[in-house]
């Protein structure tokens, strides 16, 4: 079996090496999974609870590896949160549509929003939370999103983030490159 | 504004009154939302937890919106989870791909599990958790992809159910059609 480099990430007192992912040759970044991690997810979430703004109401993220740290955060204030789909679904009536601006990609992805949920952020003050931010472009289409429907974002939190942070966003820790 | 009309779930002592979503002409189905509120997904985790196998090692779910419940279902019992995608990931090596077969859709929609994730399933007991049951593919598709990957199913939970179970599926409650 191949061998595969990993890089050691610690949160708090929870250790995790993680896989290496090369999206470019010479180009290698930690691999870190919030999806199916109970522990290194809540370890994430302890760290960046005592910094969430005190008037937040209500937490927004996109699916789908940021479900986990953002229901974790909303559960443990005892807040409900919101979730951009990637997809339209079939149920969804007169949706927010929102475009990602990708540095990298041609065609930027696309977020949706069903106006029952847009309807939730009206006047609301709302903390936007993702796992890992590397342009910050899903983060920006958040919180335009959050703008069109009525709300307020009064804070950014994530997990990591990846090079240079444009926005103002609280992190645990960056991501290098190696 | 247009009146909308819902439908009332209850689960332990937690009430919603959901929409319906008519998905054609005649057919209406009340519409569980289980991202985003912590407190409904909790009082569904807290019915089906008891009745969850005691062998059970390890949790599987598909994206996107099973994956808080799973997460809370696991979470309460120390355990940890894993995720199948709906679309390929660009960090994925040699991923299981496992179509989910379906009578009303003419193309399958695919699953699509890591390899390091696969490897988390050998030989392990595993629990397939899902927020609504309705054909019961998905949930096919993941005990196929669990065979392949050498683990063995020894439960499948699910929130809610439509329709008759075709499987040996413990749920809350049915969801009618109205």
């Amino acid at each position: 079996m191949e061998t595969m480099e990993t890089y050691p990430i610690q949160v708090g007192s929870v250790t995790r090496r993680v896989p290496l992912h090369e999206p470019f040759p010479g180009v290698r970044i930690p691999l870190v999974d919030f999806l199916g991690d109970v522990e290194f997810v809540r370890a994430v979430a302890q760290e960046l609870l005592p910094k969430l703004p005190e008037e937040a109401e209500i937490l927004m993220t996109a699916e789908t590896s940021s479900i986990p740290l953002t229901h974790e955060m909303a559960a443990a204030r005892g807040m409900n949160y919101i979730v951009a789909r990637k997809r339209r679904r079939p149920y969804m009536v007169d949706p927010i549509i929102q475009e990602v601006e990708s540095l990298t990609l041609g065609a930027g992805e696309v977020l949706w929003l069903d106006r029952r949920h847009a309807e939730r952020l009206l006047n609301k003050n709302v903390v936007l939370v993702m796992d890992v931010v590397a342009s910050g472009g899903t983060m920006k289409a958040l919180e335009r999103m959050v703008s069109r429907a009525g709300g307020k974002v009064v804070g950014r939190m994530a997990g990591f983030h990846q090079g240079d942070l444009k926005l103002d966003i609280v992190t645990v820790a960056e991501l290098p490159q190696l």
